[in-house]
């Protein structure tokens, strides 16, 4: 029978405790979230929610097409130059999603013949772009500079070396300016994703690129995603402007994708807008990420120092893992659980998210209740 | 340098008159729009703009998060209920965008050691499907069952037959029938992406696997886009439950991607309940398109003879393609233009839409101003 193999490969997530689910929430959820990436606690802010519904009205439900046909509106191009703008870099290119955006830089900046250097810790899209790409991939430790210099010195032609700035799953940085460093060295281009860095690190939010003096280098290209700190949906690639017209030009999930929703556009543009007014909301993510890590050491926890606002907590298995996350749901606190086979390391944890709008007295409760489920 | 190869492609493209440029087009556009996806013409209709303005200002600018961790509301569920129920299938799955739903089916369903039979019209994203797919790919001769058939004789293992339903290019439908018939003496299964039928075929546009008998088929999964004829951002996969099961917990572009944002949810599900309620709006995109094939074959343009709502009209080569989209727009009519490396077969068309809104007036007009500048 036509995939009959899916029922097998149920049963044996089944007896792995292995299945995931889908758990539709309400609008208004009594749950204290710290599960989500919306770091500045701006996905619900009405500036945001009016700047998605005012694009809406204003440019209509959908792009209507691909980029290169109908679907840049002029709110498409002003993003682009505010967010090019904020990040220090020449030019921006906007995509429907991160995962469409690292796709598009990895594939279109690898072609035949090149080398791919890529850390062991990378996001799924950035794997998948490597596998997507022409070039030849070499993965290498994670955040080791020396092995990014050794698997370049193996290679004489073009090269790029691909990264998270913050690794989602432990919230820990990349080495960015000694990566940048190595990839001068050998005349290689620097690919970082900065999913979990904008917003949270550098100047106002100006990102991981921008904190560690790459922004503007031409041999840097960043992507970011709109999905995270900016509240919204969508991705971007930062760069210089020949290779962002080289990305128009060459890049599939660009040319054949729809544009990215003007209401996406517009809730990304107005949060920019009030990070740049408000820039303290960075500082206060960080703030928030370094106090829920001092409190869950204290509390006698495994907690990774958090280098953005990502706390990883470790759990002793999947399903201590999957339990723990389930009776801080039930103390009416939601984190995130990460678990074979998302994780690289195959090590499951909780996975907290340090929310710029978080108070005193939440990050207290966070902390008591994770401490009391623990297993 | 790092990129510097980049500059010779870009030299290559100028030289070849292949380079792409973004034109960012205002909110209010005085153009004829016969290039977008949109249609049923719902884009800028003002319950799908209310829907995404009212589901933004209820959920949030973002969905926050992966759908397995606070990316799905029940507003997602509510649309994957809707839509699944529209097009007659078990359960549907909601994407961030049609490329990712199709990178998710072909992934997840194409394991090792597994037989992919692609058709050799397919869309981009189902080729970059095959492509990150860990099965073997074999592609196929364009529209030919027999073809599939021959493949299929070749391969003992899991199989599974992707094809667009109708080709984005010339507009034509696959033989999904046929297709269905050499799958099932085969028990291979069959996927195939309706963007391009959903909305126009079937009865009241429940698409084309609906129009040819396929709904709710146990081996027949089905992707769809949100951005075309629902006029807004997104994509699904339709399928038995079990299928959809299988994708929640196996397909990378669902995992580790954020849910679609609730403006663009809101706006497909208010598109979706306007053609339940009228339901000749799909009836009337397929004659538009009927009528403007009559009109330019009878004005002596070659067109191909239309499926749904796409007509394409071949022209002598890539500059002249471009020149008369040109020309067009100059004459006020925005057309789209394939060309390559965009077009499978090498041959640079006009693409016009058949929006179901367009009046005789303005359909009269368009085929004037294509007659009038053409190469
Ligand atoms: C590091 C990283 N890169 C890229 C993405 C993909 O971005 P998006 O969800 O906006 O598609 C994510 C998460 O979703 C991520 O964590
Ligand atoms: C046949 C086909 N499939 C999939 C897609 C991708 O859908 P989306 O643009 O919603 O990502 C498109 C066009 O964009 C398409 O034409």
């Amino acid at each position: 029978m036509a995939f009959g193999w899916i029922d097998e490969q149920a049963e044996l997530r089944r007896r792995a405790g292995l299945v995931r689910t889908l758990r539709p929430r309400p609008a208004e959820s009594p749950l204290l979230d710290l599960a989500s990436n919306d770091y500045l606690g701006l996905a619900r802010h009405p500036e945001v929610t009016e700047g998605a519904a005012r694009a809406a009205r204003t440019w209509g439900g959908g792009a209507t097409g691909s980029r290169l046909v109908t679907g840049t509106t002029e709110l498409h191009a002003e993003l682009e130059r505010e967010l090019a703008d904020f990040c220090g870099f020449e030019a921006a290119l906007v995509f429907s999603s991160g995962y469409a955006a690292n796709l598009a830089a990895v594939t279109a900046l690898a072609p035949h013949g090149s080398l791919i250097v890529s850390d062991a810790g990378n996001h799924a899209s950035l794997i998948d772009g490597c596998r997507l790409a022409r070039g030849t991939t070499q993965v290498v430790a994670h955040s080791e500079p020396d092995a990014v210099r050794k698997a370049l010195h193996t290679y004489d032609g073009p090269a790029v070396v691909v990264s998270d700035t913050v690794f989602s799953v432990d919230g820990d940085a990349a080495p960015l300016a000694r990566f940048a460093e190595v990839c001068r060295e050998h005349g290689a281009g620097l690919v970082v994703d900065d999913a979990h860095g904008l917003g949270v690190l550098g100047d106002g939010g100006r990102g991981a690129p921008h904190a560690a003096g790459l922004a503007g280098a031409d041999d840097v290209v960043v992507t970011v995603t709109l999905s995270k700190s900016f509240g919204s949906q969508g991705g971007a690639v930062l760069g210089p402007a020949r290779v962002i017209d080289h990305l128009v030009n060459a890049a599939r999930t660009f040319i054949f994708d729809t544009g990215l929703a003007p209401a996406a556009a517009g809730a990304a543009l107005a949060a920019l807008r009030l990070l740049r007014r408000e820039p303290e909301r960075a500082a206060r993510a960080r703030m928030v990420a370094s106090e829920l890590h001092t409190r869950l050491t204290a509390a006698g926890l495994e907690a990774v120092r958090p280098d953005a606002a990502v706390v990883s907590v470790r759990a002793p298995s999947p399903e201590e893992a999957v339990l723990w996350a389930a009776d801080c749901r039930a103390a009416g606190l939601a984190v995130g659980c990460f678990r074979p086979p998302s994780v690289p390391d195959g090590i499951s944890r909780l996975r907290l998210t340090a929310r710029a709008d978080l108070s005193e007295g939440q990050i207290e409760r966070a902390v008591r209740v994770i401490g009391e489920t623990r297993p």
